[in-house]
């Protein structure tokens, strides 16, 4: 697809894309490979690494720093499945961080390699949107001019920094910091029990660190199913893990963090501590002012094509202020191309999954019951402890597990939520199913393979 | 649902059922399961163990002993994910062989217990077909005699042993003896690469035997995709399996295993045996030809409801002589009691995944290169390494695996092969797709968990 540009001649060192996209995390960099795939002229605009904070300080390095942990736990409960070895095992965190810094660099490459082979122009540094004229839009960056048809913006989200007293004179860690560490603390106070805060309190449990675990909620993990998550909160107590639960942070000092749980206040002594409440997206500094592009509830809004306000400006990923998540914003990004490039295309979120990977990991898709029940909305739910999988017993002496199916009145799958490995990888067929608005009956007929963990659901369409 | 008898009142001790089941492996058990829960009155006669061969000597028992394998692979490379422990763990293989017995009892009782609590009637003894008299079925089992309106037929496979000189004459082990062991032999010589020759070799190789897998055929793995067996067989041989491919077993004595390849003759030296060069149909000393029912190609010959060229009488499972897998049973056994019970339901095999729990794994459903080629059908192939799954990286040190998506002329996904952990799990989506006959187009818009191994697939339809 080629777009004719009409060049003021004064101004020869603009450079004319079709589509320029700022931000090179999940949401930007494939759609850049998608765009240029397309045929649309491409340029990305990345002040940061390539990945983002996926590859470079979220999904990816925290991914690989659990599986080590994971490694370690197997080893601690190996007699249990016959074999002998330490029962004490240590471990080398210079290298488990090294190995993590190694993958994070080889997907990065690989990224940059992908990006350079569909030709898509990359370009480091802080990009600004200085305005729009005659159908055209322009960037700036490095000092250069960029004019293009389309802006699709993928600036992504930043750690929300909550206003705790004393936390601006304290030492304390985001995911960031929790991701460079050199050395291990005794304890960490982690505040917030969300997807990060749990993933984080993971790891340093399988390390050894003492770990506390602050939420304001009655429950951890937030909008997943609230039954997992209080089986997998009660899994992680029995390995050690502090919970304090509708517990508010009322101060914050080196070592110290006051919390306030029914009416009582208390200190909790921790060497480090780590925040986590939350992330927000990032929509300023950028010039959409100069676009009047139209912004709600902390983010960019958009349509069910992630066009903004501004019909030449699309946006995806964490900077719509929803559904912060990488493959979310993957998903995003294609259909903003696709729109550009006039293939029919939609954002749909029904069924986009949700995982912590927690060990073991916990994965969702499509409604909960608490959202039903506050939304009024008749469900049932069939469910099964994953014990009634055969493969779950083979390869789990150390607990049980559980399989939530939601359907609605008509036996549509609205819903699925599960605990225990590898509910990661389980959770894409039920996401399908939501997808294709699936009934149990049609479903029933589907052939699953045995012995797998995954025929736990299959179990569950005849309770 | 109720059907009406009329019993002779001469015989006042005959037992009148709806249906009678005859083997109570995965296509027995689960069809009395339905057959209880749709109303019919059911009686299950099994000789041996509930639980056929597969809870008790086959798909369950081996995955036991195949995770404690893994564990033990784990330990050994798990230097390369940071974590310090024995570089040469040790084992307790009368632990590892009571659990997986402790295993095996845990679900086979599961499996009595449903039957309980649906209310079917379980009878341990050998069943006889006596013959058909004014549409009912007369079957014998310990000096008692039953009377129903329908026969299901799930009487499983038992091993294949082949008419190799010697072999009479010498000790060898079937895949039930492997499973029986008290100590592990120094070496074991493999007669058949299928599915189980590999994964009694992937076993015995991780719990540090001398194996050598002789298969006759030129690729191991007999009906999976070939480039992904190649590359198992690559990473094995690597590991210290010996491979003999196109390779006849002339004669076998104790100790030794006597062969050709390209005309040439060889001794493989080894301590054991293991035969596994296939299964077949268990159809005599049932009484079937009293009820002359029509066998073929080794098999009992069956439509798409199971129902054999008896109107009264079905066949599922290993018996119908292909396929012979234990999902494909269990929906065969589904199938069988929808058509009794008058529920529209057809058998469909074109998307029946298959599965090695060799480390990694390999797995496949739907329509193979090789079997396209011989067809003569055209066909695309969208393929990528492994690697390029970010989770794939975090998680894999030691090598890579292959994702293999096969499309018709229309882009519908007509088959998928996955080489690599967690294969087994991941199927199972593309088994979905085969299914519905979705297109890669349809499934671009699906949203994959980041990051998982799933991804591989989703990144596949864009190559």
């Amino acid at each position: 697809m080629f777009f004719l540009f009409i060049l003021d001649i004064n101004k020869e060192y603009i450079m004319a894309y079709d589509l320029a996209i700022i931000g090179g995390g999940p949401a930007g960099y494939n759609a850049a490979e998608r765009a240029a795939s397309g045929g649309l002229k491409t340029v990305l605009f990345e002040k940061n690494a390539i990945g983002g904070v996926c590859l470079n300080e979220g999904c990816i390095p925290t991914k690989t720093l659990l599986y080590s942990a994971k490694i370690l736990d197997n080893i601690k409960s190996a007699s249990k499945y016959g074999i002998l070895t330490d029962t004490n095992p240590g471990f080398d965190f210079q290298k488990i961080m090294s190995r993590k810094d190694k993958v994070v660099k080889k997907l990065t490459s690989g990224v940059a390699m992908k990006l350079k082979a569909y030709g898509v122009h990359f370009v480091e540094g802080v990009a600004t949107v200085q305005g729009d004229k005659d159908g055209m839009i322009n960037i700036s960056c490095n000092d250069e001019l960029y004019s293009v048809k389309f802006l699709l913006l993928c600036t992504g989200s930043e750690t929300v920094i909550p206003p705790i007293k004393g936390l601006a004179d304290t030492e304390y860690w985001t995911s960031k910091e929790a991701l460079e560490l050199k050395e291990l603390p005794k304890s960490l106070a982690i505040i917030g029990g969300g997807v990060i805060g749990m993933e984080f309190a993971s790891f340093f449990n399988s390390m050894g660190v003492k770990v506390t675990v602050i939420e304001m909620l009655p429950e951890i993990l937030g909008a997943m199913d609230k039954e997992t998550s209080a089986m997998l909160r009660a899994d992680y107590t029995k390995k050690g893990i502090r919970f304090l639960l509708g517990t508010k942070v009322s101060e914050v000092a080196t070592g110290k963090v006051f919390i306030e749980k029914d009416g009582k206040q208390e200190t909790v002594e921790t060497e480090k501590i780590l925040v986590s409440v939350g992330r927000r997206a990032v929509t300023t500094n950028l010039g959409l002012e100069n676009l009047h592009v139209e912004l709600q509830k902390g983010g960019v809004k958009v349509n069910e094509y992630m066009q903004t306000s501004h019909p030449g400006v699309y946006a995806c990923g964490d900077i719509t202020g929803f559904s912060l998540l990488a493959h979310t914003a993957i998903r995003e990004g294609e259909v903003a191309v696709n729109h550009i490039l006039g293939i029919e295309d939609k954002m749909n979120y029904d069924s986009v999954p949700g995982v912590v990977y927690t060990n073991p990991e916990l994965a969702g898709a499509g409604k909960t019951e608490e959202e039903l029940k506050a939304s009024g909305t008749d469900y049932h739910v069939l469910k099964l402890p994953m014990a009634y999988s055969g493969r779950f017993v083979a390869e789990n002496e150390l607990g049980n597990g559980l399989c939530k199916l939601i359907t609605d009145n008509e036996e549509h799958i609205i819903g699925c939520h599960l605990y225990g490995n590898p509910a990661s990888e389980l959770i894409l067929s039920m996401s399908m199913a939501i997808d294709r608005k699936l009934t149990v009956e049609e479903l029933k007929k589907q052939i699953f393979p045995h012995p797998t963990v995954s025929e736990i659901i299959r179990e569950s369409f005849f309770v």
